[in-house]
């Protein structure tokens, strides 16, 4: 009897929502299933012999140039390249004029194999000290051939700076990869968070190694200029128990470093970075979170370190999404959404950025946290406390698009589609951030969604899902 | 009005429920809150002086003998022990009579330091090739002090071996941890299934490994002479930034192995092992587990290879619950659960074991693997393919028992106690295992709950939720 009373109650709960619901129904705008239908086949990834993978000119040249934060706040880049022909030096030259590189610092080399393969010199060097706002000229490859690439550091941590950022994620290397990449140059911003899977070498017969090295040639010309800030993806985990090779992300932190000592973690897939106005913080779905474990106590504490009064946005970086629609992945972020979706929500983080679903969806401010197993409090519900879920997994590689939507399309649900595309973040100020979609339309970047986003801490019981406005 | 349409939905779907519930009401016993009461303070550790701590006699005698099986199918026996004056040797003799120990295996010596303390010479030497249900002995510490043991090997993995497994958690080293193993060696079985949080040396200032060295002497009175297998617990993380030590179950690892390369894991924390008729999968909760992840894999893997025509029990031991209806740790295993919940019943898993909270309680066969997010579908319903879950973490530590309970009892929970205990399980053919949970009763062992189970793969269609028989 017990038992059936409890559910009669729950069956009022439900009543009750419903009647929310409407309610609600009445200033949320409805979701959007985009119309636009690109072509769907797969594609390949481009051949070896494409020009975005030649390798640079001259003997021993440096080539996979890519820079990083080196560390929280922005004073420090870690520039990292790769010489196949000989090990060459660590050496970085920089200085604030191409014609005088004043400073130099030294960094190190490792390598590293993987079944059948041998990477080349790996160097890696901090370049530490860095004023803001600033931009440095740097040199590599003291030896045969030198080449010169520049940066600008990101601004000091402060509620008032703007920063436009950069959001791709499942990048790869085909050719749609190459229009997302060409459509973000086309206004650059001045970083790139990363969401996760960066080269899909996995994918080649027995993890082909090299094509990480092509990889880094063809994201040179966007990542030798600006830091991305990366995420670990499921293709970067590379556990291949059948090829003999059982450590997690080998060639991954061979290659991309991350600045998370600086933040108080102890391993490189999850740490925080600061830039100007936004503290980024970025989780690995593919380490443990458990409680008690470092991962979990090390975000419980880093969201104690945050301040919003000096960075007043502030965003998660994670590659399996928490709220998606689509069929594909369906649910697979569920164990960390139901780990941290409180605590997130508890510290107002202004959106949570994700990848691994290769379409684009977006929700409203939306949250799930009432659930304790007995009582049918299972469904997401309106709460500007939440973050706005963004996955933008849609960069373009050799897996293709994820077509399948769920219907009805969910009441979180902004707007989705399946298209290739990126996003930009533009923060204006400490209220206001604009962010836009841009797809990738038959090889042409077009807006094809977009918001205004007002921030957690300064106008925390803003409605910002009412006045998103599609295009 | 989609979405108030789906609501409307969810309110049907909650009042067919409601009549299943009826329906259910009808054939399941309602769970038992037992009314029995133990006093509640906390025990403090034993004393260093404790007799159950004494260091054996003779110059550099080995000590914190401990045993665990050294491969997968039980022809293997690792043996650990630790000097302290001096290295000694990791040398094991051994054969099936106390005289004539004609066999000799040759081990490896660790150490570590944690913080200010540095360990003893920890020594493992793993005895291959032994034949199955045999007594052997075996002598360690060749040079000062011999000290002599003896095990009996687990019966050949097939399916008419009778098998009689201890069940220990949360054990620590207070008085009441004395009093369960006293209990368990009562009435011993063949092996330990230890659902882990062993030492609690955590609990100590600089987490004090002193106290793992008190709790490998208290413990070698039953390690020493049949195997425990390993589960991680959070107090074996031992992840202290705060100390500079930042390698997550550093002691535990360097001092309890676990035979995880036999069954194609990559990481201690996860394995299998088979004895006689049960197949028994350690997961571990402080291990990444999402999809892709090593332990993900190994699992997907593993529970293609269980054979049940063989080993006809399949086991799921880790340290947080699934199913928990204390408020001490309330819903800490909800990623998991939601992680691989379907995979075990799907597997047809006969029983999960768990510690983590002080008390007691077992469940009815229940699943909970219906949710899709916006279906309402998020309440345990009763399912013959389910495990039974139990919650055994009533070792007796230092923190104390886990008293508050939330109301009303879940319609899954079959019997709860906030007590210490122990339990046994009796496998006796194919298709039996009676299962009893031992309360200490004011320092007596007493009956407290006892179950017949049926076998999920001979008996997939038997209630053995409607036969159970609480004392
Ligand atoms: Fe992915
Ligand atoms: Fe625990």
């Amino acid at each position: 009897m017990e038992r059936i009373m409890k559910a009669a109650a729950t069956a009022v709960a439900v009543l009750l929502a419903v009647a929310v619901l409407v309610a609600e129904a009445a200033h949320h705008p409805r979701g959007v299933t985009s119309s636009y239908r690109r072509k769907l086949e797969a594609s390949e990834d481009m051949p070896l012999d494409a020009d975005v993978f030649a390798v640079p000119p001259g003997r021993n040249a440096p080539q996979q140039v890519h820079i990083t934060l080196g560390d929280q706040a922005g004073t420090a880049m870690t520039v990292s390249w790769v010489t196949v022909e000989a090990e060459g030096n660590s050496t970085v030259l920089y200085g604030r004029a191409m014609g005088r590189l004043d400073h130099a610092a030294e960094g190190t080399t490792t390598r590293y194999t993987f079944y059948n393969y041998t990477s080349g010199f790996i160097h890696h060097c901090t370049l530490a000290g860095l004023d803001h706002a600033t931009r440095y000229y740097y040199a590599v490859g003291f030896g045969d051939t030198v080449r010169t690439f520049w940066f600008t550091t990101p601004p000091r941590p402060g509620p008032d700076a703007s920063l436009r950022l950069g959001l791709i994620g499942d990048l790869g290397q085909t050719a749609d990869s190459n229009s997302t990449l060409a459509h973000y140059e086309q206004h650059p911003g001045d970083a790139v968070l990363f969401v996760g899977d960066l080269s899909y070498a996995d994918k080649h017969p027995f993890h082909d190694s090299n094509r990480w090295d092509t990889w880094g040639r063809f994201s040179e010309r966007s990542v030798a200029y600006q830091p991305w800030i990366w995420t670990a993806g499921n293709h970067e985990v590379e556990y291949a128990p059948e090829l003999g090779e059982t450590t997690a992300f080998k060639p991954f932190t061979h290659r991309y470093p991350t600045p998370y000592r600086a933040s108080g973690s102890s391993e490189p897939y999850w740490y925080s970075v600061k830039l100007g106005p936004a503290h980024i913080i970025v989780l690995s779905s593919y380490s443990a979170f458990g409680k008690y474990t470092p991962q979990f106590k090390w975000l419980e504490a880093e969201l104690q370190r945050v301040d919003r009064a000096v960075t007043p946005w502030l965003f998660i970086s994670t590659h399996v999404p928490w709220y998606n629609s689509n069929n594909f992945h369906f649910m697979e972020g569920e164990p960390m959404r139901v780990q941290f979706e409180k605590m997130a929500v508890d510290a107002r983080v202004d959106a949570v950025f994700a990848g691994h679903v290769h379409a684009y969806e977006r929700s409203h401010r939306y949250s799930n946290i009432k659930y304790n197993i007995t009582d049918g409090r299972c469904t997401p519900v309106a709460d500007r406390r939440a973050p706005v879920y963004v996955v933008i997994g849609d960069g373009g590689n050799i897996e293709g698009l994820a077509d399948e939507l769920t219907w009805p399309q969910p009441a979180y649900s902004a707007f989705r589609e399946y298209s290739f595309g990126h996003a930009v973040l533009d923060i204006k100020n400490r209220t206001h951030a604009y962010y836009a979609w841009y797809r990738n339309h038959d090889g042409n970047k077009v807006t094809a969604d977009a918001t205004w986003l007002t921030n957690r801490y300064h106008m925390p019981n803003h409605d910002d899902s009412s006045v998103h406005s599609n295009i």
